[in-house]
């Protein structure tokens, strides 16, 4: 064993060989527990031509809002639901769900009307933009923002890019990194269908590819990932089945279409308690050895770096936006 | 409710609450199915050194004839095989199968003399680029055509393009979009499996990741996707499976080797009484509500829009080439 | 079947109908027996800051040694790793295994020191960079080679590039192609999970598009696949399972993290007799027909084309590398 340390060939300046901190102060998770973003496990459609559903929407434990010009509202009511989708956004509700609109695709001759009147609330958080073929889509609607949106909110305004057709996966990487607007990557399995003549299986096989293009690109530019519908809104065991299938390929929420989905989908995107807890041994781990300089450990008999510490905090971050007090147990 | 008239937030001005007519006229399927398109569902490959087989493929059922230069000719016989393919593109047959011909690829030093035969031929309606790796192999068969084929013909010659190789499905993109001739993207196991080393086993996993980066990116360029060859064409079983498998993952049709494959692949690759009646039903649903100028409607419950009118379309086209009287149910 | 003979359409001449010699000379698989590349079926990682694990390596019969100075390694015992890597390096083992150093990601600090002590070593062959998402990742570590390795080394020093983000997916294309000292492209499951907010399931399915879309590129590109590293090193079956699911995606080989790991890794990856003995067949027809001028023949009823023997040919070199006695079954 001494053959390591009385090797002669190593001519490398003494300095060289000791660690450098990696860190150049303490780390700790405490200032990203401040964010105000707001966590989008479930993102609920409210078709804006109808009342009764936008009046249930005010009582909807969804995450997210999202009122619809689009596919839920037929076009001899795109005009009315016009009328209704600003009043819909000033309304008092139940949750302080994050509110969006999806506007009609571009090109449909319709979106130019969406964007403005519903620019001109400052309610307004997301705009869906559905059918995303190419980043022109984006740029579109993210200059009408620039043009029309309330000073107050106009920096605040996302974009939820809606990818639902061969083209649009073909373009992700342009679509993903296109405008910093862009807040998540959308994937809609029934338009892609439509488009691609796929079949949707209970094995989701089929759709696979897609779903995982779309989950991987979201990770690489630091967006989020919202899978596809639950269409058989009746069956629990169906949705719970989507649900951790989606979550197990990255996704970080979910579409729904009915309000009996809203529980079970914000159930399973919330980290479950033993991944907290996993979670919080390393961020505190992390914390108490960087505060003595050192920047890897183990626990469990595995080496704990920065890829696992970043997780980590996706994991805290996600659990305190579900509700979670984690600030009790990091303490 | 009165909330959503009562609102004067709205300044916008009113016509723009109005919904614009999306269509300028009213729609109608009846000039699509007027096309002289031929449908391609069964690719049946005959080697263009045997006599019998070419003699065989005048009964043949299949969809398109493709007369082989390529793999299944032998090096010593590629001359002979050359002397007999025009010859065999002039012969009666029983069907009125689109005729092509598979060359042999481009850099292997054989495929300038197969163009400069196959395209004397004024029955040449398709030529089969195989082991295409990029979009240069395209460009030359496309100048070759441009340069040789008739000019009754020319500017009807279409190209499939076969990715058969790593390098292919990496440059699929720039391939697909390279040349207005391509019509199809063809995927080949065999030759991908030789070059990835992957290998084909029953649950056809190895290959999905390829199979479905070509259906995707036919699909979002408005090309053919056409499937892998099964080996297997004794199983009636495994065939029927394999079609199954295709179709739901977005492919229009298979290649076949064998004579016994193809009324299997013509029934599996039309569309089934069921789903031609809702395509049905939903393109004559579009053409009564677009008379009266509303371009959105429910049936059965569902939301119809622009993205499942043109997958109806798509279906009733293919029911009408696969010989199914659409005009019938469309009256 | 006179018609085919008749015909007095074709005008072209007549010897253009005659099939050129596709080889110029013929063929013979002899030289590529000759390489003196090593074989990497097991990837063997070695934390640098264990003198007991780098005593067991010694015996290691893995291909390939990988001392590691990063995850294997907690920060305050980088330098001492680095004192040890070197050192390492150098001694006596059973068996003349490919040596590498798997350096810390770029970016992290702490890789200009790891390479500047590296560097130093004539014995070193391979540097496993991690975590790498651009072409500038390896960019960087080439020219360092270029400007510290010894010159009798230099050139043959090389890279292998892990595959471990989303953002490394992303850019596969670029990385892949972006020097020429990349030899493989390694994809680690941990961390693309830590990434990307997948989950690792017994059925893999998950990591699927990661992994197809590494071994794809890395066979278009002409490199080396090697797959994730099997976490449940007690339990043979998963490993076999893992492994033969590995081969069959086109992985060359794979990582290991247990000595125990290595034996059934370096069995799995080496053909089998019967894979080695049909590949011999097809090397040894294709050598027997185009010595006398023919370049395609039958086997067992199937055509052998140019890719079914470069198949055969990287069938029978890795059987040679393996320890298979090639030359006998090729005589």
């Amino acid at each position: 064993m001494n053959a390591f340390r009385l090797t002669t060939k190593i001519r490398v300046a003494p300095q060289l060989l000791q660690s450098k901190a990696l860190l150049s102060r303490a780390y700790t998770i405490a200032p990203m527990l401040k964010s105000d973003k707001k966590i989008r496990r479930s993102l609920m459609y409210v078709p804006c031509s109808e009342e009764r559903k936008i009046q249930k929407s005010l009582k909807s434990q969804a995450d997210c809002i999202m009122y619809d010009l689009e596919d839920g509202v037929s076009l001899n009511r795109k005009g009315q639901a016009r009328q209704m989708v600003t009043s819909a956004l000033e309304l008092q509700r139940d949750k302080a769900s994050e509110l969006g609109v999806r506007i009609n695709a571009i090109g449909s001759g319709l979106e130019l009307d969406d964007l403005q009147v519903i620019l001109q609330s400052k309610k307004l958080e997301t705009i869906l933009v559905p059918k995303v073929q190419t980043p022109t889509d984006i740029a579109f609607v993210s200059n009408m923002i620039d043009t029309l949106a309330p000073e107050e909110t106009k920096h605040k305004i996302k974009i939820i890019a809606a990818i639902e057709s061969a083209l649009g996966i073909m373009n992700i990487r342009e679509i993903a990194t296109c405008n910093p607007r862009i807040d998540s990557l959308l994937f809609a399995a029934e338009d892609y269908c439509n488009d691609t003549e796929m079949t949707r299986t209970p094995s989701k096989i089929e759709l696979y590819y897609a779903r995982a293009t779309v989950s991987n690109a979201a990770h690489a530019y630091g967006l989020e990932a919202i899978d596809m519908v639950c269409m058989d809104f009746k069956s629990k065991e169906t949705l719970k089945d989507e649900c951790l299938n989606g979550l197990r390929l990255g996704f970080s929420g979910k579409q729904a279409i009915h309000p009996d989905q809203i529980d079970m989908i914000n159930a399973s995107f919330c980290p479950s308690p033993d991944v907290i807890d996993r979670a919080v041994k390393i961020v505190k781990g992390f914390e108490e050895h960087s505060s003595k300089g050192i920047g890897a450990f183990d626990l469990d008999g595995k080496a704990i770096d920065m890829p696992v510490v970043k997780w980590a905090e996706k994991i805290i971050i996600r659990a305190k936006l579900s509700g979670v007090d984690v600030e009790k147990l990091l303490a």
